[in-house]
């Protein structure tokens, strides 16, 4: 009788495949194909394409010519059509560990991957992903760890005069075990949001991963929306509308004002260590400014600071006002003070002005200087060495 | 001053939007775009192409000969092509309250609109969504009104042998009141998992609203994963893989059995009410089926069930054990015992013998037939409909 149940619910299954095939046409194609040798087999069907393109980030960049000069793009691919219309391109050599991006353009028109439901949003540009494993692939990657829990709560900010939604990581165990545990805040950059660090700087996967290795300190991690003017993300919002890198109301210096907002919410709400020694605060891009503003506002309120990708983004008297403040925090010896940059990056003369203030004025931070741009490549880099540096 | 400072902070935005831009290629196009009478008009640029098509579900349905004879698919339009290779399609009509979804197919490649960043995964197709207001669409929007909190946890199932992860929606207020809740089990169908009812079935957007009307009583909603075999959704697992309609371990009968995990770690995680009447268990599809012989195998746990496009998915011996199980349940007044489906569904046949037996048997339940069949624009409605009957 076994049998008869199995196969009805099989039959139920098998009809229940053919009509979400039917109605939704999802594909049968392996694409992308990760190989034993870490070489990838990327392919799409399209019988009527007269030329199928790969685009992403595990080529080797090409550069073009605009009218602000040469940058450096994502590379391209042409992929071979094989039987059925089915295109195909395999990486000519193994790959890097990373998590990579990637896009099909098919005569012309930027397309995501339909074999692949694994996507990335990056401002209002949807990827495909994939994750080619060993270091530091392995971080970003779910594994047969603990893990935390991730959870999308509002809070209510009288200083921005609304509720807003945040993402909150807690490890392992914080439910149960009656611990208070230290805080990290995690700014995200223009046309970011409070998904951006969870979806895109695989937070919780590096969380989790780190303190099962033992090589970072259970801790919350707070992603705040740093768009002074939005309620919430793209969606997730009451205010309809596309995500976009320009945010109304993000006027300089109005999300740093209402920051404590945040700090008294975590605090009242979660088991934490209210201390100077229990909150680190780190951000990248426009978020690596507002870590330096917000670090300097309340010097006596994070003792970790971690900049990533970013500088100091205040001119004249504001400017000189900032160096006093720096001053005042460093004279409170921060215990870790991170400042970190990829060699390519547009922001790098900048990021090298704020480090000049703060070495003309003998204020100690450490720097850390690496490859390639303004990518969250660098940025899932930087929290991974970030977050071992800190509750020490 | 703070000119300076504005003016290099928008050079910073307009430069990451460049470099954005430039990297991903995001498009200007507004698509779809509601006007005021809600027509609805869809845009997509595509130069190279001859052919370019939308379909969805805002479409009238056409009918196709399958080998299994006839079945209605989302019908699809023409589009017409404008300056740019700007093609554009408006509805003639405007269309009804409801959460669309919608894809393009450009010569015949299907792909979704690069101009939406709103995008469903249903199994392992991806369709861009958009929301026509009114009712029901209201129910399915973020509007301006206190939001609960939605996590993602994990959760010790020894009858599976593996932690696994859950989806948990506790209502605004929850974590000040000090009050207990009572509690909806939601439980998804094949090819779903613990992501299916928040993203498909709008289950927080629903809960938010209809709670914030006084429709529904403030109440904890549990969605799991029905799929035995598995810890957690594609993706969101140490097990890679795309998602599919079958998976391994879904021996009917073993997630039912091991249900008592998910209440047990609910039970002592959440302020909840410990009682029948506290208790509600619904389902869609496989789920419907966990729901009837997971109510029927505790009958003391549930007040409120609720089995939605669904059937008794047992033969034979098991058939004639499961009715002596329904009688039991149903010797025990259950608060409501509530049956919906469309009249479409290719489940209403075995449905209506499900219906057959509790009427032979005389046990009372409530039935609500509705148009369509077996899609996510019927489960939403029955989720609404359902949490408004229970707990009161």
């Amino acid at each position: 009788m076994k049998r008869l149940s199995l196969s009805l619910a099989l039959l139920l299954i098998g009809v229940c495949a053919y009509a979400q095939q039917a109605l939704w046409g999802g594909s049968q194609i392996v694409s992308p194909e990760i190989h034993p040798d870490k070489t990838v087999t990327f392919r799409v069907q399209a019988p009527k394409a007269v030329k199928v393109q790969v685009t992403g980030d595990f080529l080797p960049r090409a550069e073009v010519k605009t009218e602000r000069g040469t940058m450096k793009v994502s590379g391209t691919a042409d992929m071979t059509e094989g039987k059925d219309g089915v295109w195909e391109f395999t990486t000519p050599e193994p790959l890097a560990s990373e998590l990579y991006s990637y896009s099909f353009i098919i005569d012309g028109f930027r397309t995501n991957d339909p074999s692949n439901v694994f996507l990335n949003r990056d401002v209002r540009s949807i990827t495909n992903i994939f994750i080619v494993g060993g270091d530091p692939g392995d971080y970003y990657k779910v594994n047969k760890v603990s893990h935390g829990t991730v959870a999308r709560r509002w809070y209510d900010s009288p200083g921005l005069g609304m509720e807003r939604r945040l993402t909150i990581y807690t490890p392992p165990g914080y439910e149960t075990s009656g611990k208070r545990y230290p805080v990290l805040y995690l700014l995200h950059g223009a046309g970011g949001d409070e998904e951006a660090w969870i979806a895109l700087g695989r937070t919780a996967q590096i969380m989790d991963n780190l303190i099962a290795q033992g090589k970072a300190e259970p801790m919350i991690v707070v992603m705040t929306n740093g768009n002074a003017g939005q309620e919430a993300a793209p969606g997730e919002t009451s205010v309809e509308g596309q995500p976009s890198m320009r945010q109304p109301g993000n006027v300089p210096g109005k999300f740093e004002a209402a920051f404590p907002d945040v700090i008294k919410f975590i605090d009242q709400n979660y088991r934490t260590l209210k201390r100077k020694s229990g909150r680190a605060i780190a951000g990248l891009s426009m978020g690596g400014g507002h870590t330096i503003n917000i670090s300097m506002d309340y010097p006596d309120t994070f003792d970790y600071v971690g900049v990533f990708s970013s500088a100091l983004f205040r001119q004249g008297d504001e400017r000189t006002a900032s160096i006093g403040k720096l001053k005042t925090q460093f004279a409170k010896n921060p215990k870790v003070y991170w400042i970190a940059i990829g060699n390519e990056d547009f922001l790098l003369d900048a990021c090298n002005q704020f480090r000049q203030i703060l070495d003309e004025n003998n204020l100690k931070y450490t720097y850390f200087e690496n490859g390639e741009g303004h990518i969250w490549k660098n940025w899932r880099i930087y929290l991974t060495k970030f977050a071992q540096m800190i509750f020490k």
